[in-house]
């Protein structure tokens, strides 16, 4: 069928442009000999999981303990949880997925700590059920979001910790240097990149000149991979957005417009005034999110090809701007190419997957909503 | 059981304050004798239609197709879709629900058009089918989303189109000024839902004064309803945000702190810094909207009562602001309240129902995710 059958709003995943753009990052870490560990945070879709286990990727990341329940249901082994896990209902269900995970051939669970606090907690609960899960310790490159200070004496002294406790497997250290997407340049991005990795690769060697070991140096976005994954010290790049790509990743040069895989299919539902036509998708199909590139205007996405900003969106109305001479009637579909597209994802139950126009499958949303 | 039971990020309702808030709702329209239809894309709830509906609500406004299904599924007879329904698909779903609910007593459903093009499909349809829908003709009083301007010529001719056509009940007309919230003061909320009112009552007029019966002057959002209310001529109010509140109504001066029945239970999961703590509900928790009341800073929500700000937020993490000498363990739980509280219940599939701090029920946000 074609998508003339499919309601909308509706965000629809071209499967070509998805198998092209998984492909393409893992040539890139194959290229680079280093591994690839995406951010499944993104797509929260199995299947599109699975293309990318398939296509040579180490393992997952994820951001919840419930998005890693949901990949490990659908035959995910090996997992990392970029995100610091504090509290009994946490660490209990850490155990369960830990011990879970241990069964399998190569099964095995990381979680990211920046506290010693947490690293114990941690401890204190998978020791007393006998399992073990790895550690990484996060470094804030410059986000200032999460992390310690690179090559710090805090950061040595956290990872020798980890490395003590019972039940922890210290793996290295990890970053998500987001501070790049603020350069308004291909260059800046490149310096921010670098900066980044020297940060990382700084802070291996002096956990490692203390004598503890440090097998992983992880870091890189989609917009930063390209420039992580070839500098000399990087073990593992953990890209999310690439399998679909959105406005601020063209922004950025880390795709093109032929890159974006997933659109929101809407309808013209009024045409208010002659430069204004209100199209069915407004915030609760595009999120509130601006691109965050510097000098972005503040639109909410923009129709594809044309570029038509939606230059205003309540929950229900997008209200796309039309340019002088431009007339569109009610009833028209449109492809609306979103901002950012990981809580675009989050937003829909399902998506539907075309090739060549045509509805060839619908894949549920299956980690949506894991919040907790 | 108490909510340490419940994990976080976690959406939590007060059924004693949701309670108080529907009472008093329902008393401001029968003081006023005017009716009470509430926009329930706020809560998404059959329990909350249930109890606003048992207060004295003479129906449900919802923005989607697809809520007001879930609605009819759980016993609402009487609802209004405020938004244009374009396409054959959705027409032939508004066919199958008009049917529906025309074989309950007192059944019904109407629908909001602002172009005689959306007026002649859905009469097309209707008619073809045998069934009848309400219409209501949307009004622009100030906020320039969809509606024709108040009282010209456009307005009437419209207005005469749809009652002239097969299967369509002309009702009246109906705005949301949600020009509104941009008011800096009291003063000015007044004035502008003031200005609407008269728009409204006027735009009736001229509706009347060419023959044809307009019975429904239909406005008034949760901070504007209470002036709209007393309005001679206005007939229905249709708040929405009331049930739950949020910081925006509390701005606004439609609600107190004591009002804000639905927050975010959130955990701390990091101190990175001495001035900021870390808590497990970012963007995808809290979404990305700001107060919309001028002057308001540019904060994701705050931490309730001390009031202290979400200051940043990516998806799965929010940065907390902590004043000088605040501390804060790593583990503690915060209850945030969110600026705008609708899209927030949109990214839950379940609210946490608390009376007096214990958790007495889990309600599934029945109506989350209805975009089509």
């Amino acid at each position: 069928m074609t998508l003339d059958a499919v309601d909308t709003p509706a965000l629809v995943v071209d499967r070509d442009v998805l198998r092209a753009n998984v492909e393409a990052m893992a040539a890139l870490a194959r290229d680079a000999g280093v591994a690839l560990r995406p951010h499944a945070k993104t797509h929260k879709l199995p299947q599109v999981a699975r293309m990318q286990l398939d296509a040579g990727a180490a393992g997952l990341t994820v951001a919840k303990l419930g998005e890693a329940e949901v990949f490990a249901d659908a035959g995910v082994t090996d997992l990392l949880i970029a995100y610091p896990l504090v509290g009994e209902l946490k660490l209990a269900r850490l155990v369960a997925l830990a011990r879970r995970l241990a069964s399998e051939p190569g099964g095995c669970i990381a979680v990211a700590v920046d506290a010693v606090e947490t690293a114990t907690g941690i401890s204190d609960a998978v020791a007393a059920a006998g399992v073990e899960v790895g550690v990484r310790v996060e470094v804030d490159t410059g986000m200032h979001r999460l992390g310690l200070e690179p090559a710090s004496a805090a950061l040595v002294e956290l990872a020798r910790a980890v490395a003590a406790l019972p039940g922890l497997r210290f793996e290295g250290v990890m970053t998500h240097e987001g501070q790049a997407y603020q350069a308004a340049s291909e260059a800046e991005l490149e310096r921010a990149a670098a900066d980044a990795c020297e940060a990382m690769v700084a802070s291996a060697a002096a956990i490692r000149a203390a004598g503890v070991d440090c097998p992983v140096v992880s870091m890189g976005s989609t917009a930063t991979a390209r420039f992580a994954a070839g500098h000399p010290g990087v073990t593992e790049i953990r890209p999310g957005t690439y399998v679909f790509n959105d406005r601020s990743q063209v922004a950025h040069g880390s795709a093109t417009a032929g890159d974006l895989a997933a659109t929101v299919l809407a309808t013209v539902v009024s045409r208010p005034s002659a430069g204004v036509a209100c199209v069915d998708a407004g915030a609760k199909a595009l999120t509130s999110d601006r691109m965050i590139v510097p000098g972005a205007d503040g639109d909410f996405g923009a129709v594809a090809p044309s570029g038509w900003p939606v230059a205003r969106a309540s929950e229900e109305h997008g209200l796309v701007a039309l340019p002088a001479g431009a007339d569109v009637a009610v009833g028209t579909r449109v492809a609306i190419a979103p901002n950012h597209i990981c809580p675009v994802v989050n937003l829909f139950d399902a998506v539907t997957v075309v090739e060549r126009g045509h509805v060839v499958d619908r894949w549920p949303v299956a980690a949506r909503g894991r919040m907790t």
